[in-house]
C-alpha cells in the first residue's frame, strides 16, 4: 500500500559515529587492500583515505570511517591489528573533532587595522552612535548587532531525547542551532543555556538581555514550563519570541499535512487527527492544526487521551494547558489508550516515544492513511512496519524520506521577522511560514515519499523569510 | 623641561568625523581641483577620492574627508555648492556607515554542507557530545565555546564619559569591545547589554549564564555598584571575572609608571602619588599601585581628599570602598583640595574630569614630574599647558604620546586566563601582565614620549597572555 521506498537503516553506518583512524601501514603491494578488507568484514565504510608520511618502509593513512556505533570500532582496530601488515597508531572522533573548542566565532564585520579604523568602531567616534542611540532607542535596531541577532535561550531541561541534562550539556545543541540559523539565513544567533529552571527568573533574565538582541529562540526547555515562559515574554517584551520545539515543528508538521492531503485528495476540515505527546511539540502542532482548520483532533498523553471527562480534569489536578487542550479537542470524549483509538483516524502524529503500540493498529486507520512518527530516534512505528498500513509516512530522521524537521522553518522565521523588524512572530506569520514550505514541493514532484523539501534545499529559508516578511507587513504587524 | 613633542591636535581632522561626500562635478578641466581647494578652504582633509561613474559631462565622485566636526561638514557642502561646476549629490557619515546592522557577525567554525556535516555538529551526532559534558560538566571548557568565550556585560550605567545612556546605547561600545578582543587575542567575545542596575539581578544573572561563558568582562557599570557585583561575582563563580574600568585601566597605569620610573630613577617604593576622581578606576590604579610597592597615595574625589579626618568618613556616610581607600592612603591625613596638594607629588593621575586645576600648579611638583592626564576626551590638564612643568606625560588620548588604553591589557588577559584554563584572574595575575607590557618598550627605546606600547603594537597581547598563563601555572591558580 505505501508508495514509499524504505529501507532498514538502523544498522547503517552514519558520520556520527565516524572516526578518522590513523594506521601505520607496510610499504608492500597488497597491504592497504588488506586494511580497508579487515575494515570492511568489521563493519566499517571507507571514506577519504589520505597518505600522511612515508617513513621507511612504513606508509602513514588517515582512514575516514563511518561505523554504526561505537563498538564498530573496536572491532576494526583488532581486525587491522590481527593483519600482522599495519597497527592503528591513532583514533579520532570526528564528532567530537567538530565540537573541539566550540562550533562558533564571534568576528568582526570590519577590519580593524588602523587608527582610523579604532576612531570610528571605538574610541571616539563611537560615542556618537552611542549619543543616537540613546536620544532614539530604536536606532539600536539600526546600529547594533540587534538587528540581525537572535538569542538561542535554554535552560536545559528538554533537550532531543536526552531530557533535562542541564545548561552545559545543552550548550552543543544550542550552538548547533546557532550553525544552522547563520548556514540557512546569514542570521546571527547566540546560544545562551541558563543555570536556572526557575520560570520566572528565566523570564526576568530574558526580559533583562532583551536589549541585545532582536529576538528570542526559546530552545529545549520542558513542558509545560515552556508555555508560561513564551506566553509570558510574548506578553512582555517588544522584539519576537518564538519557542522552536512549539512552533517551529507545528509549522513543518502543517506544512508536510499540507502536502498530504493535496496527494491523498482530502481537505484540512475533513482530516481526522490523532495526537501522542502533549509536549511542546503535541500542543503547538494541535494548535495550529485547528487554526488552519482542522476540526477533529484526539491527543493523548502518557495517562491516555485527554478529555473533559478524564479523572485528573474533574478533579482539577490536570496542568492549565492540557485542561485548554481537553476543552478544545476531542469532541466525542473519547479516553482510554490511544491505541485504541486509530479507528478511521486519517493522521496519526507521533511526537512521544517509540513503539508505543504494535503497528497492526494502524490497520484500521482511514484509506490512505497517513502516518507522521516523529520521535527521534526511535519513531512510534518504524516506517518499515507502517509501511503496509499507510500512505503517507513522515519521520523527524534524515535517513528517511519525509523528514520534519524543525531547520526548514526557524532560519526563514527569524530572518523573515528581522527583515520585517517586525515585534511579533504571529500566528498569521506561522503559517505563512507553513504554506510556504509546503508550496516549495511543486505539484508535479510531490510524490507520497516527498511531501517536504530537504533541509538542504538552499531556496526553503529565503521563501519562508519572504512569506514570513510579507504577512508582516500585510497584517501591519507592529514592528520596532 | 618636557622631553615631549607636542602639538595642539584640538582641532586636527580625525577619522571620527569622517564623511563619504558623493559629488557630481563638470567633466572640464579644473573642476576636480576647485572642489578639492573648496573642501581644504572649509576645514577638511580628503582622503580617497573614488571615480563612481561618467555620465555625459559629469563625472560622480565619491570623496572621503576627515574633519574637526559635525559643524565642518555643512561649510564644506556649501563651499562646494558655491563653485557652480559642482553638486553635493550625497553624504554618508563613515563612522554611522561602520555600525549599520552592527560591527560582530557570529559564524560558524566548519562548514554545514552535507548530511553528513549535520550528522556531527548537530543531530544525531550532538547528542554523544552532550552526554559526555552531561557526565563531566567540566568538558564545557573543551566541548563547547566556553574554550574561547567571554561576555562583554554591562547595565550601561557609566559608558565611556556619557554616563547612565542606557543598555541599548552601550552596545556600540561593547561590540567595539569585542572586536578589540578578536583582533587582538583571538578571543571570542558576546556583548550583553543589561536591562536592569539592580545589583542583585545583575550578579544572579551573570550567574545564570556562566554555563555559556569562559569568563566575564564586566564593562562601564557605575562605581560603587561595580566593585559589589564584581566581588561577589568572584566570590560566587568559578570562571574568571575581571571589570576592565578598574582592573585594565590599573594594569596600564601600572605599566606605564614601570617605565616611567626607569627614565626618571626612581623606585615604586619612593613615588609620591596624587589620584584624582575616586570611580572604578582610581580606587583600581590605587589598589594596585599599593599591591606593587607604593606606600604614599592621596586621592580626592569631587569632595577633597579623602581622609579618615573628613566630616563623611567620621559620621559614616562615606561608602565602604572609600572607607576603605581613607584608610589605606593619605598616611599625612591631607585634607582640602587636590590642586593644592600637588607640591612635592612625584606623579599626578587624573581620573577625574576636565581642568580640575589650572596647569601652572604643577610648578610645585617634584623635578622630573610625572603627569598622566587620562579623562578622555578632556584631559584634567592638556599636554600642553602641562609641558613646561612635567618631563613625562601621558594621557588617555590616540592623538598624543603615551596613551594609556585598556586595549593593551584585557584582550592579553583573558587570553591568558583562557588559555591556562584558569579559574580566577588574581592579583598575581593582574601585575604579570603589567610588567609584560612594561617590558615590550626595550630599554633602548625608552624615551619621555614613548613609555608604553602602542594600541597598534601586535606583540603585546600575545606577551600579556603568555605572562598572565605562566603566572597562573606558577602560582598555582586553580583551573577550570
Amino acid at each position: 500500500m505505501s508508495g514509499v521506498a524504505l529501507r532498514d537503516v538502523s544498522a547503517t553506518p552514519s558520520a556520527q559515529y565516524s572516526i578518522i583512524l590513523r594506521v601505520e601501514i607496510d610499504h608492500e603491494p597488497g597491504a592497504l587492500g588488506d586494511v580497508a578488507s579487515a575494515i570492511g568484514r568489521s563493519g566499517g565504510v571507507i571514506g577519504d583515505v589520505a597518505l600522511v608520511s612515508v617513513a621507511g618502509d612504513k606508509l602513514l593513512r588517515d582512514i575516514t570511517i563511518s561505523a554504526v556505533g561505537r563498538e564498530t570500532w573496536g572491532a576494526i582496530e583488532d581486525a587491522i591489528g590481527r593483519l600482522g601488515c599495519a597497527r592503528v597508531v591513532g583514533v579520532t572522533d570526528r564528532t567530537f573533532q567538530v565540537h573541539e573548542g566550540g562550533k562558533l566565532e564571534v568576528t568582526a564585520k570590519h577590519p580593524l587595522k588602523t587608527r582610523d579604523d579604532l576612531a570610528m568602531a571605538y574610541t571616539p567616534g563611537v560615542a556618537r552612535v552611542c549619543e543616537a542611540i540613546h536620544e532614539n532607542p530604536s536606532l539600536s535596531h539600526e546600529l547594533t548587532i540587534r538587528k540581525n541577532t537572535v538569542a538561542v535561550v535554554t535552560d536545559g531541561t528538554a533537550v532531543l531525547g536526552l531530557g533535562d541534562i542541564g545548561p552545559e550539556a545543552a550548550m552543543p545543541v544550542m550552538e548547533g542551532k546557532a550553525v544552522l540559523f547563520k548556514e540557512f539565513a546569514d542570521v546571527d544567533a547566540i546560544p545562551i543555556a541558563l543555570n536556572t529552571k526557575d520560570p520566572d527568573e528565566i523570564v526576568s533574565i530574558c526580559k533583562a538581555l532583551a536589549p541585545t538582541f532582536g529576538g528570542i529562540n526559546l530552545e529545549d526547555i520542558s513542558a509545560p514550563r515552556c508555555f508560561e515562559i513564551e506566553d509570558r515574554l510574548k506578553a512582555e517584551l517588544d522584539i519576537p519570541v518564538f519557542h522552536d520545539d512549539q512552533h517551529g515543528t507545528a509549522i513543518v508538521t502543517l506544512a508536510a499535512l499540507i502536502n498530504a492531503c493535496k496527494i491523498t485528495g482530502r481537505r484540512l476540515e475533513d482530516v481526522k487527527v490523532l495526537v501522542t505527546g502533549l509536549g511542546a511539540a503535541g500542543i503547538a502542532v494541535t494548535k495550529i492544526l485547528l487554526a488552519a482548520g482542522v476540526r477533529d483532533v484526539i491527543g493523548a498523553d502518557s495517562k491516555g487521551l485527554v478529555s473533559t471527562t478524564r479523572a485528573d480534569y474533574v478533579d482539577g489536578t490536570m496542568n492549565s494547558v492540557k485542561r485548554w487542550y481537553a476543552e478544545m479537542s476531542n469532541p466525542e470524549q473519547l479516553t482510554g489508550h490511544p491505541g485504541d483509538h486509530l479507528a478511521g483516524r486519517d493522521l496519526f502524529i507521533g511526537l512521544s516515544g517509540a513503539r508505543i503500540f504494535p503497528a497492526e493498529k494502524l490497520a484500521t486507520m482511514a484509506k490512505d492513511a497517513m502516518v507522521f512518527a516523529m520521535a527521534n530516534p526511535d519513531p512510534e512505528v518504524s516506517p518499515e512496519e507502517a509501511a503496509p498500513y499507510a500512505r503517507i509516512i513522515a519521520t523527524g530522521r534524515s535517513d528517511y524520506p519525509n523528514q520534519i524537521n524543525n531547520v526548514l522553518a526557524f532560519p526563514g522565521i527569524f530572518r523573515g521577522a528581522l527583515d520585517a523588524r517586525s515585534a511579533q512572530i504571529t500566528e498569521g506569520m506561522k503559517t505563512a511560514a507553513a504554506r510556504a514550505i509546503a508550496d516549495l514541493v511543486p505539484d508535479d514532484e510531490l510524490r507520497e515519499d516527498h511531501i517536504i523539501p530537504s533541509v538542504f534545499d538552499r531556496d526553503v529559508s529565503p521563501a519562508v523569510a519572504r512569506a514570513v516578511a510579507e504577512e508582516a507587513v500585510e497584517a501591519e504587524v507592529p514592528t520596532l
